[in-house]
């Protein structure tokens, strides 16, 4: 009876907080002469990287660390990145990394929001430091790590490494404690501090590896920066099965080229304009790689016709996406067996769509803003992608007001406008900012864009909304050629006459180089501000 | 700081309750029309099960079944066994499988001390059922699963599974909330129902998946009883991947050899008689499976003979431990890297430890039993296994001095004698009750049992105490002969001192028929009866 159930109590032999620290506990005990991280010629064992991590939070909190202390971050994907991604949750506070390639205005934002009590930066970044620190009027402690430079501003992180010195006691008392603080990129107005757990990094993790297929002991190359969603999580989940990753420090395409064929890569993630990137070099190998290398591509809907070149190299891409308030990725286009007899075009189109929720997810469905009611699985009503689940943020930190709207009615909303296919497999059409609104018709900007894509001559290309007199807005078009390429206005034109409705067609065109974040994601922002002459 | 993060609040978009009932509500969405489920012409895809457990839960609860009551169930591995470990959760219910090969006194102890409030049976079992009700002196409601037999005795499931009806609310509010009732088996006194919660059953999935590197679509074998340990949680794992579960009622070799050629089975469990069975089998192909077939093994230490025998045909084995108290398999013999130069008799021995602890635990360690300390990882200093973590049992229903005594300083305490060799591989030496003291040193059985199992005339063997005046105990080998096999007592006893210590030879040998558990367990208790005259 209920009552003889409910009399059987948590205690310490059969409930421990979920935390992805046992990850990294488990396999140094199980692993610890195994090569965990590679970065140059330096190797570390997973030993190695449980000793030095556990000198790192014993360090940090005999620098006065304590539990819900925020430690802020400004590296680039090296060994030590991957470390504080568990030294920072062992000492009990809460990892907040910073893109380092914000303004130093933002990173004063950031080091001021997040009340963090001491920075970690590698000293190539000392300037943006002290900049940051000017606009601050105050200093906050640093540790140093010198991985290129010696423009030092404190300690040195590989004192605290190898001092030797052990934790008793790693794992939080509770699950949901806090593990990291990610500011959002903040296309619009100030990023925005989204807290994870640990319970939601370990779920994540979990949920990735089988959805991913990751075997035991995959070769991992770390390109999708750390600084973004914790590098989609990858950095917890790897320790899982054992993996070797591979650090580049840059993402650059000769550099990975080099990775995959030193150390055999068989896993890696990053953005569209990562794929785009290796499948435009010159130095790339001519043979496709066998076995085909797992990748993980989001951010940005993928172009066909880059599925279709990677596909041709040996790269097993799926698409994931998520945001930054999701962990990152939380849905997959799961590849189906009823798509294999396709053309490559064919299935190309099909894996640009953003498909279905992970294991860890609840729920990934789109809904009618006005009703709150799932859309119809036809591909073509749209609706606002709403989410709900274990790897879903806390919240926003100190902005209850914007955590309240995130979560209103039970769901997390996205702000991305999509359409159901059949089997529940979502398709993004745009951000719902970026939906143009021309005469009363929507046009999705993603449309426009994927047939620009398919030119021989563009790059890049990004549709954006233009005010205009008579329809209210109509598409402008900045297209970004490829190197040593031409391209007309007249000759674009045709083109989109050939593949678009007329009300889709761009209006106007611009021919510039495409701003881009770090991760690769076009600046629409920016270039609304040109277009409107702002 | 700390009360700003304390601020963000658990919701229905972030926080779910974490339940296997979340893996077939998923796959069923994404593969509705895929093959789940195959017994003889009979096919299921996820769909049909979905909706089948929705019609079976709403029947359940139609016919009175609230939150926290115990659903017990006599089935052998066919769909409907599948098909309830979802349809019992979905209502709330406590999901309790009976061993279908017990005696009339013991199911019917069972009923009574679970509370049982409806009992569904195979129709095969009519008269195991009628018999204890005859026992317990009152009848409980059955639901009858007719397979092979028209012996009725209640309502057909079929009407229930057909029904259409849909519940809207299937996930329990809580992720503590008990989902099984497996009683042990009970080798001394009683049985004791063990209590499985719905966050543990998640965790022993998704920790069984990258461990086991199951792929997407796996062709699953259904061969583990689903009456030990909840089939060792593969029938909630095996959806998340979206599995083909294949049925064959008995894990006779000849069905499971038919089952391997006719679907492309990839993965299977089972305890080492199974593959003993498989590999003794006179029908056996002739061509090692290519690829090979990945199997757990549990329930006792796996021969190295019969270890080397599997690999030769294509059997990709590696050795699991647990006990029901942890959900089915806790440990895992993971492979290393620097043992594939080694001779298939190493590889064995090496691969009959129990090895280290899945990434659904926090610990698996054994100690002293006088200190509670950690034995030195030296391969030889003998202590008990204790664990710790998330897929480890609430506790035992209506026991709370064996819960506590179970739980006592904060591990469970498994009862098993084991040796640590290094990188923390565990070695059973013995459970704690047949470890045989002879003179003052320990023998372990399990060692003894080794070396008989290397004569090819042993089919089985079993070693226990007998008492012995001079010595207080000494070893007794019970042994079973293949078909066909002589052999004298004097021939295994010269076997015996070529390979044992004088104080570990046995000196007593019993040629006989082993009496086995349903799950190939020998056990020792009848024969430590037999040998000691009782």
């Amino acid at each position: 009876m209920r009552e003889n159930f409910e009399a059987l109590a948590k205690g310490p032999a059969n409930y421990v907080p979920l935390s992805p620290i046992s990850f990294l506990t488990r396999t140094a005990g199980v692993f610890p002469d195994r090569t965990a991280l590679i970065y140059g010629e330096k190797r570390y064992g997973w030993g190695d990287v449980l000793a030095r991590c556990h000198g790192v939070a014993s360090g940090l909190k005999d620098r006065g660390i304590a539990k819900g202390d925020v430690v802020s971050v400004l590296l680039p994907n090296i060994p030590q990145m991957f470390e504080l991604h568990y030294a920072v949750p062992m000492a009990g506070a809460v990892l907040n990394t910073i893109n380092v390639r914000l303004e130093p205005e933002t990173v004063a934002y950031i080091l001021d929001h997040s009340d963090c009590k001491i920075l970690i930066a590698d000293t190539a970044f000392a300037p943006l430091v002290r900049a940051a620190f000017e606009i601050l009027g105050r200093e906050i402690p640093v540790i140093d790590v010198a991985d290129i430079s010696q423009d030092r501003l404190g300690e040195d992180f590989e004192d605290l490494a190898t001092s030797g010195a052990r934790l008793d006691h790693v794992l939080p008392d509770d699950e949901w404690h806090p593990i990291a603080l990610n500011y959002t990129s903040g296309t619009s107005g100030r990023p925005k501090g989204v807290v994870y757990h640990h319970r939601g990094a370990y779920l994540m993790s979990m949920g990735t590896l089988p959805a991913w297929e990751v075997p035991m002991h995959p070769v991992y190359l770390s390109v999708v920066p750390m600084f973004h969603c914790n590098g989609w999580n990858h950095p917890w989940a790897m320790a899982v099965q054992a993996a070797t990753c591979v650090f580049t420090r840059d993402p650059l395409p000769a550099l990975i080229y080099k990775a995959i064929a030193d150390h055999g890569v068989t896993h890696f993630g990053g953005a569209p304009i990562v794929l785009q990137m290796l499948t435009d070099a010159d130095d790339k190998p001519n043979v496709p790689f066998d076995p085909p290398i797992n990748v993980f591509t989001a951010g940005a809907p993928p172009p066909a016709a880059i599925l279709e070149k990677t596909k041709a190299m040996g790269l097993k891409v799926m698409q994931v996406y998520g945001l930054t308030e999701t962990y990152g990725h939380v849905t997959q286009c799961v590849w189906r067996e009823e798509w294999e007899g396709l053309s490559a075009a064919e299935q190309a189109d099909l894996q640009a769509r953003q498909g279905v929720a992970f294991p860890m997810m609840e729920g990934t469905i789109v809904v009618d803003r006005e009703t709150g009611q799932p859309v119809p699985a036809d591909g073509e009503t749209q609706g606002e992608i709403v989410m709900r689940g274990n790897a879903v943020m806390s919240g926003y930190y100190k902005s209850p007001e914007a955590t309240a709207e995130a979560f209103k009615g039970g769901w997390f909303w996205s702000g991305d406008a999509a359409v159901v296919h059949p089997h529940g497999y979502i398709q993004i059409k745009d951000r719902l900012k970026d939906v143009i609104i021309s005469g009363g018709e929507n046009i999705s900007s993603v449309e426009v864009e994927g047939v620009l894509y398919r030119h021989p001559a563009v790059a890049a290309a990004a549709v954006v909304a233009k005010a205009d007199e008579k329809w209210g807005e109509v598409p402008c078009a900045c297209v970004e050629l490829r190197a040593g390429a031409e391209l007309s206005e007249a000759e674009i034109d045709a083109f989109c006459r050939e593949h678009l409705a007329g009300f889709k067609r761009p209006k106007a065109y611009v021919f510039c180089e495409l701003p881009k974040t770090s991760t690769g994601k076009i600046q629409k922002f920016k270039l609304r501000d040109m277009v409107s002459g702002a």
